[in-house]
């Protein structure tokens, strides 16, 4: 046999054994559903080389992810153009990754593979709640006549959750009657101590990574001016450090917008940031 | 009001009005089966401004375009992520062409779209033949189960048309049972004399823009080595120009993946010499 | 005819019909005296299909487009090289605008289109201040010895209003003398209070867009590091909401140095925030 | 003082000294004509530095630059917007170069800039005929009415050498009636013997690099598809190695469309050619 | 554990043991030497996706990837910045690689990693013979004082094997003295007969990627425009198809210079053509 | 001769002499210990156009470059893939810079260039304090292995000033033994203040650009998200303009990732104010 050394094909600091470890990273390239600028299914595959050029030691959280015991299951296999095949896959894992005792966390892809992680997840905890960055509301009753669309998800999920177990960060553009129902339910917010009524609950965490500015991001589907910067996002995210976060994902990274690469890297970083407070 | 002059948004050469037209040029912004680089949705959009960089004389067809009467429609507008309706939209408005005795052009989009249009055109003429161009055989029975998806359009046409009816150019990719299909039909052909048996047939001409070589077509969904230039397709062109042509499509240029524009150039002279033989 | 449903051609959110429009949207695709990175002539060409990747409804000013009566023209067509020619065909246009008892808003192009705009707008409000935003002072004399150059645009501005009917915002470069006219009129601001002087006056509003910072905006001529950020340039707009604006211009997106796309998203944004406040 | 070393800011292979030089090689940052894809005016600057990932032998010519003996003067500074005094300018250094007794080597920027240095060069040899490479007749009357333009130069040309004296190669994009202005006068050819009646001829030699296929040149203001190979462009200048060649240019790079630097690359390797055959 | 189906990690068409395999395949992701553009270190993590691009069948062989029988190791670590360390690594793996009863196929990396590769196979088969595809000679004595350098690892190959076992293909650029050495020794070829004189010999493949024609592989470090077509190079390998190949490499694919992916996807059909002849 | 007028090929502002000059700039384009992605070999460069696109005024700094009297002295040529002799000549070089009485401004090139640079600086000056701005560390003991790297770049000029001769500022990646070390130190600050025991030192300025946050730099060889604006760079810089600075670098650019060029525009005005300070 060869002796190497040879490169991980993994994430950088995970482990290589699925029963090792407590989060299981499972990459969901499905973007059928994408409106806009498509491409995010080309992400779980461009964040793992690039997580290499990230350290694994965080000052911020001042921690190592080889504390994080989280294993890399690599890609599902989607049927191409059967969104609801692809749904199912999703959520037949996770479920299983929950079965297991372990969370979960997910690379999209565009933001409707949130739903079914999502409805795993609340197999297991039936009382969660849903932390929402992005700067879409994701709240359309429909999207041309599509109920399972990008556009629609958080709609979807707060059929299933109960719109007062969302909160939303970041929302900086929708319709006039997606913004009349965060009015409605409150669940658009500013502040981190907005959270607090989150404080003993279980915790879904899903990052639309268009939460950032578009000049931190312009790697993605439907970049929006006005957003975050990444030390604002890793200001929230540290905050919510001390949460109990059941299960996260993050989404719609789409690398062929990102000539140079820092869209891939900022991400890779916002994951790295979720695994150390899951 | 306004005295202008203003630029013309429609494409070069074409007369404004429907009726005046023989040729109806329609925008088919579909992409939702694509299996690799997706984004051909947005070729019809980028096309006609770079028609502009045209010249409206063709020196080869010794022909301008002022002397083909062909009326640009635009994009039709599809429900994203519903492929059945999308066809549906296509094949009906289509259809409305031929019913106005006129002619079709279509303009993808991904490859997929070419089945309704020639489900229209087979409706008029029941005794079509089909001209095919394209890296690919497209002769799949399905895709990871989807039977509607652009790796299975001719195998789809075929079904329709008889695979005898069906000559396919520039073919160097596809699985071994594809290649056996086309032996057995002898629908893969390499020389111009080998059309002449459409000589006296009612003729579909489909032309997967990735039949030139990646060199002279990097912006397009499945780049495959090996192709034809530019000079070639247009060879091919000029022989098919005494021939009966009653409708045709270019497909699957991705402008994303065209940094330098050039792809979308030579698809737009493509498409002018099309408008040339129609 | 054809049933469609078509995709529509004008910016989004625009009424089909000059007559029941109250603003009057002019692409400007004129960059001849650009001296360092040229192609601000395709601007307005791009930033029409980027305008659908925009809601018409904006949270900030809580409006929608279809709330906005104003008509999309179109863009004019220019004599190649010939400067004055074009400005002149400018000049004329927003004449008309002006005289059909409407609002001008022109889509640049380099930024010595506002001078004609301006031109024809003083025609009706002789009394007219302007409101300039931009990384440049456009204060020279002349550039290289031509008088008619973007970098001299604000110095013929003036010379026509006076320069105490200018206010700039954002200025980071320019020459010693042109910081010293700034000083000596007052003209360079930093405060939206200091915009209460033109309370009641009739005020045209020119944005050059690489007031943005270049993290922000890199698809400009002349990208200058130090800039606002987008939500900066936003609160001067919603400042200005209810001031009187009789016309206005977005200058300088340069596409060719926008490969993400986002400074074209950036833009369409700000033209659709003027939108709302014209 | 400083030992270095330090790489050299000329082009590889020129001689330090002006008075040393048998060829002067000028860069002519000029494109204010263009009425497609500007920026030619970056050629020079980024050729040179790319002509040092250049061998300085050529194999083909079995000759080593450092045998031609070529200064580099570097590029002129043009006053932006001014086309008169711009051509003027090239002139009169031109003048200046034959009149030294030396060979002139323009590197474009726009295809405009040959008038002014062929009418030069026509000073010292009044009965000069002219070899043209190019996609494009060039042959225009005017441009939207400006007789000074890129698509009029070989129009002006052959109105102060006689059409006859033009020989035309690649072109393939045109007007009908420049089609038939070269018919008329048999200016354009296929073969190099067609080259012939000029043995006895001083030529003014000028090279639109867009006569090179898009595949081979993406970098240029008009792209057209089915044009030459590197290799067949330098078959035609090694047929022309033994020819009185009096002067030459290579014009119309466009940095900004070449995002892999090939363009640069293949630029670089026709201006060495060119030197060869000086 | 997870039921998936996940999308492989490893080469299209590879075998999962190593033990299994014929062929083992490494990445050797080196450019320290560069003198150019660099960047090839990238290139075997990037062709791994690629690859899935590819039809496993390929007609021209008429062969399945699956009858290959090729192990992918993935990429060896190396000591960044050391060469001579890392030549160490490659040759030690590759020896263990011939002493394993299999063949070796590199993915480079730089010219240089050729040479231990090279090496390793000797020590097996000391009469080896090598067939060399590449655009430049690398036939250099030293490179600025550096004899381990791509610029000359063909003069190193040389000087262990003699230089009467290598031939070369598709070499346009080099220095006189390189040219004059291949004269000598008759290692420059231009047909596929004159590799007859190797028909009865174990033969070592080394193919740099920038043999291809500019067109085709814009992304590599020192593109030389005059080179062959994918076409060209594939009959070259058919011809190979029935000689005994030891082992191959396909070296200095420079993905940073690729924005269109294609330079990639041709590099990636080579690597498949060069696993149907090994 | 020729009478021009010629753009000059020196960076904006430099006086063409050397003896004139009290600030010698020196290109450094090594790139050698580079770990992630390469090519800050072609900084120096592409910075010196950009350089043009500046005006030689800055208003933050009320001075113009002409006042700063800098010689431009060009790029060094390396042995390239000899870090050892490499570094060697950069120390030569400095020596002499200093030797003569004058500052030195060097233009990476990759970090581990400052080295032999401040070595050549602390022999002038023994006592010398580094200020030093970054978004790493780089105070690894060794890299792999190599104790010359980029990643230890400080560590070993620690050693040389010993630790609390340094302060860092904008770091935000590294190893947890690197922040301690920092920690035992003291050398990281985030306030100006903290500057001030080196008030009355001689300092050395070594601005690693990455320390700029990923949306304002995004071509750098290791984008780090969670930088610092230019504005605050700038304030920075601001303070130390009344220190006592005996020379400078700024190293990092990495043009191949800068598609829209508003890396190098950003980076070359950084160095335009590192020369307001110097």
């Amino acid at each position: 046999m060869l002796k190497g050394p040879f490169l991980s094909r993994d994430w950088m600091g995970s482990v290589p054994d699925y029963n090792e470890a407590k989060i299981v990273m499972i990459g969901l390239p499905f973007d059928g559903t994408c409106s806009y600028r498509p491409g995010s299914r080309f992400a779980p595959e461009v964040l793992r080389p690039a997580s290499w050029g990230l350290e694994e030691y965080s000052s911020v959280f001042d921690k190592e992810l080889c504390d994080v015991k989280f294993f890399d299951a690599g890609e599902l296999e989607f049927p191409l153009g059967n969104t609801k095949a692809s749904l199912d896959l999703i959520e037949e894992n996770v479920l299983q990754v929950y079965k297991d005792g372990k969370k979960f966390l997910g690379i999209g892809g565009e933001h409707l593979v949130t739903l079914p992680a999502l409805k795993a997840c609340l197999t297991k905890y039936p009382n969660l709640a849903v932390v929402h960055f992005d700067a879409h509301t994701d709240l359309r009753e429909d999207y041309l006549g599509e109920k399972l669309s990008h556009a629609s998800v958080m709609r979807r999920i707060g059929e299933l959750t109960g719109f007062h177990n969302i909160r939303q960060i970041g929302i900086r553009s929708g319709l006039k009657e997606e913004f009349e129902l965060m009015s409605e339910y409150g669940t658009l917010i500013h502040r981190v101590e907005e959270l607090e009524c989150f404080r003993d609950k279980k915790i879904f965490l899903t990052i639309d990574i268009d939460v950032l500015d578009t000049s931190v991001m312009p790697g993605t589907g439907t970049p929006e001016a006005g957003g975050m910067s990444y030390k604002e996002l890793c200001g929230w995210l540290y905050y919510l450090k001390d949460f109990d976060i059941a299960g996260a994902d993050v989404v719609e990274l789409a690398p062929d917008y990102d000539s140079s690469g820092v869209s891939t890297a900022v991400c890779a970083k916002v994951i790295r940031d979720v695994l150390m407070i899951l």
